[in-house]
């Protein structure tokens, strides 16, 4: 066993998000993207559009023959065409002509821009009336001017919004590269955990953290793997270990890892194949006695086995090492909201608190109402709406004091 | 054909939700229920926890057998017994003895509290020093105090967290009654538009709108069902909006509701079975032609062929009908991001303006950045990160006020 008691702070914790390599990548049909991690540079294989459109129901004019129109004194104008939807007009258009045209519609040669229907009047059926003059460009979108052919529409590393998914498939992206998304094994530990579909006897617990561990790997982008309740024993932990380790990106254990008779978490960790622990306990609370450890390139948790602590340590620490693995290195940060504290809340200096906290509306005002309870408290991670941060220099904060609200 | 010049505003068109009605019912596993909507109270059929657990590694005590107990007087407490996790105590403590314990174990009779290992001396197997004085209730979680037996502790209409799952499973809930996901048809109509697979011809364009609202439709927690392309023809749509009304919960019609020569999507709308054109035209920007109608209590809607003005309406009309169908109605709505405006920017009164932003931070503050473009470039969307909206009394707002950043 190598020499484990490393306390570190949060920052430090992440620190080492750098140093992780991504997983590897997949092509997908487009239509499955969403939220996914792109793994290419999507280039413009051709000018969006691809010709001039207009952006309305009017008549393509060139601007020029509407200059000085109004009420008083309108333009006329020779009906040259009708551009029908989806057809490349095969006429183009002279000084004095105009061509009947739908939004979305092509723009004929020589048109620089539309006219709409309401500053029109038709006269018969070879002329109309314009009211209004026009400039070039107006009431039309110029080829390329949604995107130049050539240019990066889209960087490697970006989360795919619905808005992206149209973006490949205006350029016919049938199939996209992403990463794929981590697997992410989840042990649970403890003699004193039953699974769900137990009924508890005395002093027995039902295994919660598997299923608030799952979901929140799926809201971080990955896909739980639960390999069940291992009792407080070193063989099995070690075999569940390395079978995780065989089928995950990264291991979490839950539970086992504070300092009592039975904690195995470490010393399974420090046995492991090329492995090392690189934190045990982080000055966090709650939260702990967390242990970071890696086997090989993989990333292995001892999170505390309190449904609150372990919620926490997964959000404010795991959750950028799944992002980081994920390829998601790009990410558009939804920033935080923003809320009035409602009462004094206190902190021990040289510990960074998580607050869990429930929003509400006050004289118009948002505020940020502590939920106190342990951390063995279920009930209070469902009250919650967020957690605020209370950083390591500080001593605690005032009712009043604006804080950041962070959505797990 | 009914009479169909409706024009409302946005507030007009959300009070409409209030009539909806929500989908049927499915009973799925709990592992599956992140971010479902639960369609049953959940009562707490027994108290959590169902005994009195230890937070911490130590000794469960009588608290006024340490009354009193300092560094300078010690308490001596004779050890009486070893609780195993897992299981229930056989023994009982009185005033003066101790029983070793470890978090999440359960309390013998009689002890009430719960003496941190950290403060106290083990002086031979049957005899520790205690240095610290606890009261009842300390480092330990009483029977119930999580969840009372007989309490609601979920309430229909709940959407389900990571945390709500683990509830459910704290209490063996392996199935739970969720809503079934609304199935929301989708059709694209224009005679401009093309299958992604296909390489437009000059004047045509790939079906950006499918992919888009597809995913649109699944952050609301919806499944998108596409029914394909449909050109511009009475029939065909009629037989695509009875087919989609067979198979969907909602039905999206995009392209095709602006007044156009060929816009046969409110002729068909009137004359689907049981139909009534609720709203024709919106006071919103982008997105005023869009067309809000039912048949029997189906809601369908014809949605601007534009993709941001497509996207925008869905974000503020179709979204909240989405959700009031799918059953959630106690939802936690995230607060919007204030931000400050980053220019001046105009808007026509009687109007509802939702202009796209970018966020950004400068000198401490957060910043909207307007995207500035034609509601037909995607390049608008794929920049912002959010909308603001300008009310329809607002002639503008001015650069620093402070505003609402709506997400998508």
């Amino acid at each position: 066993m190598k020499d484990f008691f490393k306390v570190a702070d949060v920052d430090q914790v992440l620190e080492y998000v750098s140093l992780l390599q991504t997983v590897k990548t997949e092509e997908i049909p487009t239509e499955n993207t969403l939220w996914r991690i792109l793994a290419e540079d999507i280039i413009a294989d051709d000018d969006l559009p691809s010709f001039p459109r207009s952006t309305m129901d009017g008549y393509a004019v060139k601007a020029s023959s509407t200059f000085g129109a109004s009420d008083e004194n309108p333009a006329y104008l020779n009906i040259t065409g009708h551009i029908a939807m989806g057809e490349s007009p095969l006429f183009s258009l002279k000084q004095g002509e105009a061509a009947k045209i739908s939004t979305g519609g092509m723009l004929p040669d020589g048109a620089d821009s539309v006219i709409m229907i309401e500053h029109t009047e038709t006269l018969d059926e070879n002329t109309i009336e314009i009211y209004k003059s026009t400039a070039p460009g107006h009431n039309i979108i110029e080829k390329g001017e949604d995107f130049l052919k050539g240019s990066i529409m889209l960087a490697k590393g970006s989360k795919i919004r619905p808005q992206e998914t149209g973006l490949l498939a205006a350029f016919g992206r049938k199939k996209v590269r992403v990463y794929k998304k981590p697997v992410i094994g989840i042990i649970s530990t403890g003699d004193e955990v039953v699974p769900i579909s137990e009924s508890p006897l005395s002093g027995q617990i039902r295994d919660i953290n598997a299923y608030t561990l799952s979901g929140q790997v799926k809201e971080a982008g990955g896909i739980p793997l639960t390999f069940g309740i291992v009792k407080d024993n070193y063989e099995n932990l070690y075999d569940v270990c390395m079978k995780a380790l065989l089928q995950s990106d990264m291991v979490l254990i839950s539970g086992g890892s504070s300092v009592g008779v039975r904690d195995y978490t470490i010393e399974v960790l420090s046995d492991l194949p090329d492995s090392e622990i690189i934190v045990h306990g982080i000055s966090i609370s709650p939260g702990k006695p967390t242990i970071l450890a890696r086997s090989g390139k993989k990333t292995l948790w001892g999170i505390p086995g309190h449904v609150v602590s372990a919620m926490v340590v997964f959000t404010v620490l795991v959750k950028p090492f799944i992002e980081k693995i994920s390829g998601n290195n790009l990410q558009r940060k939804i920033p935080a909201v923003s809320a009035k504290l409602s009462r004094n809340i206190a902190s021990a200096q040289g510990r960074t608190d998580y607050i869990r906290v429930r929003l509400t509306e006050k004289e118009g005002a948002l505020w940020a109402e502590p939920v106190l309870g342990k951390s063995g408290l279920i009930n209070t991670m469902v009250k919650a709406d967020g957690l605020i941060k209370i950083g390591k220099n500080t001593e605690g904060l005032l009712k009043g004091t604006m804080v950041e609200v962070l959505f797990q």
